[in-house]
């Protein structure tokens, strides 16, 4: 990732800012407010504005219970408890934004998270930053033959040149074409003082899924989690993983609490069927209990197995 | 409004915090952060936290628009340009939260808008306040004859008497009853040592709605605008509007080029139907427009003179 | 639940429809379509309007997953796979409306969904029916000594007589002393020609939170599975899961593959913490593992064997 | 646009369905369910299932206002009263569904109308068509020199086949890599039996913006009128346009009503600020006006000059 000088310079002057409020703060989060954090080979992701904090979500509840929470004593506990029994508005109350820049295909998975703000750089008014995805060898999987939607193994050799060569060309060539068609170069030089420029929000349906975009993005700190949760998954596609797995991060310096209530409850747990719980039960009672007679379908069972860390031989 | 001891001291101690962000702040919400601003006889609106202010509006409108926005020199004629043409998510980009103490009446209007987050004081898990509204005397308005929705001429004298008289001794009665039920004093004594306490989920149904409840409610600057246009119209209920009319003055602190804008674009403005346009188009060249002539039914003539300020005389 | 002559006869017409349409059907549902089913003492649901079944589901995952879903044979096969790994945007395609009728304190609880749509009887236009909810002797509980939220032991004989006799004499002269505000009766009747009525907006709110209203209230399925998910939970409060339980079976008719897959995955199932996961993989290979060891607060180590079905005496 | 013969004879197979219900239907979109109409060089929309129709608005506002909606005579005058006034909620409660064919970038603008469901191929499933959009000449504009998001004059001559060719060979190219990279051809062929082929989330990056993608796209009618009103206005750009003025058409079928009321206040009315209200008042009072004393800015005063369909001379 490289910025530009003034972009260095805008984030320079918004972390200088040293302003007093009688709001709550969240210390850890304040050290990397603005950062820009590197993810794949040009995007970033960087907090740059946030509201509550672990202690905003236990005032949110104390109000719901009144009285009734004198019980749950501690804060740590309150929270683990609305988060064990999905108890999820009082984690509403927080909210963040993030400023990301990201390749396009990665934006239309983002998207589809529906309940946050937007502002997406617009094509339609400006043209794009030269700048395209390229995986790095070491993600650059076939297709899985056993998953309809994953990836398989490292694709190596020749072939993976080819493929990063045939990336790179393709999108260089495509924006090098939007470029002319835009009779104007990025930097703003006109490129034939003859010709007409193509209407900006025609020009860019040239480039590739891979040019990078950017936007700002707010959400709730519910929200957040269920982001994070389906996206730091090992399903997720490995792109939208990488930025998931950053902005893990600045969830752990924001609301420490709620992190680790997180990892708990949501990252590290699973859910079980009806029948999935009545194997277990069989299970742990020493009662006999094999595929055969457990009324679950072949792939329900090996899921249920893999979670639970068992193989052929260990059970 | 009588805040007790309890929540006074808490008060103090919001407003004495003194944190060091960097964070955009809106000083003039500063100096209001957690203040408790009466609204009708018992309830209050205190802005307890918020994210953003009109620079974040124009942040997030220049990551859109990029190079493009150029052209619009200041951060005020860009919040007007996004006002005026709709452009709205921007104006997502800011998030406020109050804490409101209000009618359960008015609470079941309120909670209509959707797109908002709620932490309501839960009857279930505890005891209400004793605490009701009882309209005053200017407010205690006949059922309108020509709106089947609003308010009519004041009731005055002995009827009015009555009608107060009426109100306060149901809402006395029923929670005295309440706390019976309950076998329990709302300063936690018991009443009869003898008899189990009813389910406060249950109880609580014998209150009447002019009984008060509290919530936190956070939303964005866009919904918080669509809020305060439909709340503080004139043909809202009155309760809700003076909740409203408060939140307009926490509007303007927060963002003051925003309410600027707000009040020319949706508080003063208005609406033209193609029939209407078609109307003042010809009343503007001279051209004879009557009601005969203009298409329009008697009601939306009426209602489009009254919002021009014409009435038979003054055309 | 007594339905008015014109509610029946309203029924009754919308029951002899029989329209001709190109859209899927689900034959089950159309049985029961309009029937008002009771619920509580005056209170009813009824299915008035739906769109799509199992089969709309499957083809939306077709349209996602392109050729990619072939290897998923079975309909069944396709909407479990979607179930188990909470694909769930498939099921919002399909969509339900319900014409309810539910005391204000039910509709409360219910409103906090807010993914639906909803369309009230408005006190502001219009006088509120003379019905209120009164419990069943069998759902007269005292507050939980253990659970803050919950309710515990029946309340019976004098106690129990007492109570229902407060919330009758209560509801009744609240409503009595509304229609005396009103200077109107419910059936229009004027009470004194020499008086004004109050505005409705006002009176309403000496009405009691145990008295009927009615709503549309229009959802897509995977918002209905949330809610019944979460009211027909043993934590939710009786009389919504009443409701709910009534609801359970229109959706059995509606989408009876998406049924029984929300039976198996959400209603009997159960989640994991990570740490009780570790504790549930320890019992199963047969190593010790009780509270002390487990990480576990003692509440969750409680909650954990009581959703496995384990005592003191069984392990 | 060319249908497979798959898609052909399903839309056959849906078009011949004739199932009875005692739902509403709507005769005139009844007729034209299921029907692929096509919209620019390769996209369609369809309508393939829907809920409620005109009456269903009626319906739900008559129970919201009870008696007090007697007033209003008609179903017509009901619908025209509840646009008007914004009364939005009882639009809610008509749903719609559609099949989308369309270019990327299209579908990017579209996707940002959040109350909505939707189901999109998925290209880390399945390979996506060979079909990519290219405007026909008559669309070829160039930037507009006066509005930073718009079209200005056309691109001719030998320009625009230089960019048509352009965007052809583009596609053409990124797509035959597409297909080198997945080493299999959009039939299932393998290119090369040695080679693994690539990831199908990572090959499709390398697509440009103008491939066309598919959905099944689901939404309220109060949220299709927000869409209509948003995306046929001239501001929005012509590819986005032509769907929603195909959808249009399907509105009409559908609600004929709100049809007609949504072209009177939504489609060709206007809406006036505080201040050009006031110089509308001026006006039609023959009372001198003009820019210098509007206090509007020269953009406003031209823009509602140019609503009202005056110019220089006409005043």
């Amino acid at each position: 990732m490289a910025l530009s000088e003034q972009q260095k310079q805008e984030i320079l002057e918004q972390q200088t800012q040293k302003n007093t409020t009688k709001r709550v703060i969240s210390p850890k989060l304040e050290e990397i407010l603005y950062e820009a954090v590197p993810v794949l080979d040009h995007g970033f992701v960087r907090v740059v504005d946030y509201m509550g904090d672990d202690s905003s979500i236990v005032q949110a509840a104390r109000v719901s219970y009144g009285k009734g929470t004198k019980k749950v004593s501690t804060d740590s506990g309150l929270i683990k408890y609305l988060m064990r029994h999905r108890h999820s508005t009082p984690f509403e109350m927080c909210e963040i934004k993030y400023h990301v820049k990201l390749p396009i295909f990665v934006a239309r998975q983002w998207i589809r998270h529906r309940t946050a703000n937007v502002n997406e750089y617009s094509a339609r008014y400006s043209i794009l930053d030269k700048e395209f995805y390229l995986p790095s060898k070491g993600n650059l999987a076939a297709q899985s033959t056993s998953n309809r939607q994953g990836r398989g193994k490292l694709i190596n050799g020749q072939q993976a040149d080819n493929i990063l060569n045939i990336l790179k060309k393709d999108a260089e060539q495509t924006y090098a074409n939007y470029e002319l068609m835009l009779n104007e170069k990025y930097d703003g030089s006109t490129i034939n003082e003859n010709n007409k420029g193509l209407a900006r929000e025609l020009a860019r349906m040239n480039l590739t899924l891979n040019t990078y975009t950017q936007w700002y993005w707010k959400t709730d700190l519910l929200n957040l989690l269920n982001f994070l949760s389906l996206r730091t998954d090992s399903h997720a596609q490995y792109e939208i993983r990488a930025y998931a797995d950053v902005m893990i991060n600045s969830l752990k310096k924001w609301v420490p609490i709620t992190f680790e209530a997180f990892e708990d409850y949501r990252v590290g747990g699973m859910e079980l069927s009806a029948k999935s719980k009545s194997v277990i039960q069989k299970m742990i009672k020493g009662q006999k209990c094999d595929f055969e007679s457990s009324k679950l379908s072949k792939r329900e069972w090996n899921e249920l197995m893999e979670s639970l860390g068992f193989t052929e031989r260990t059970l």
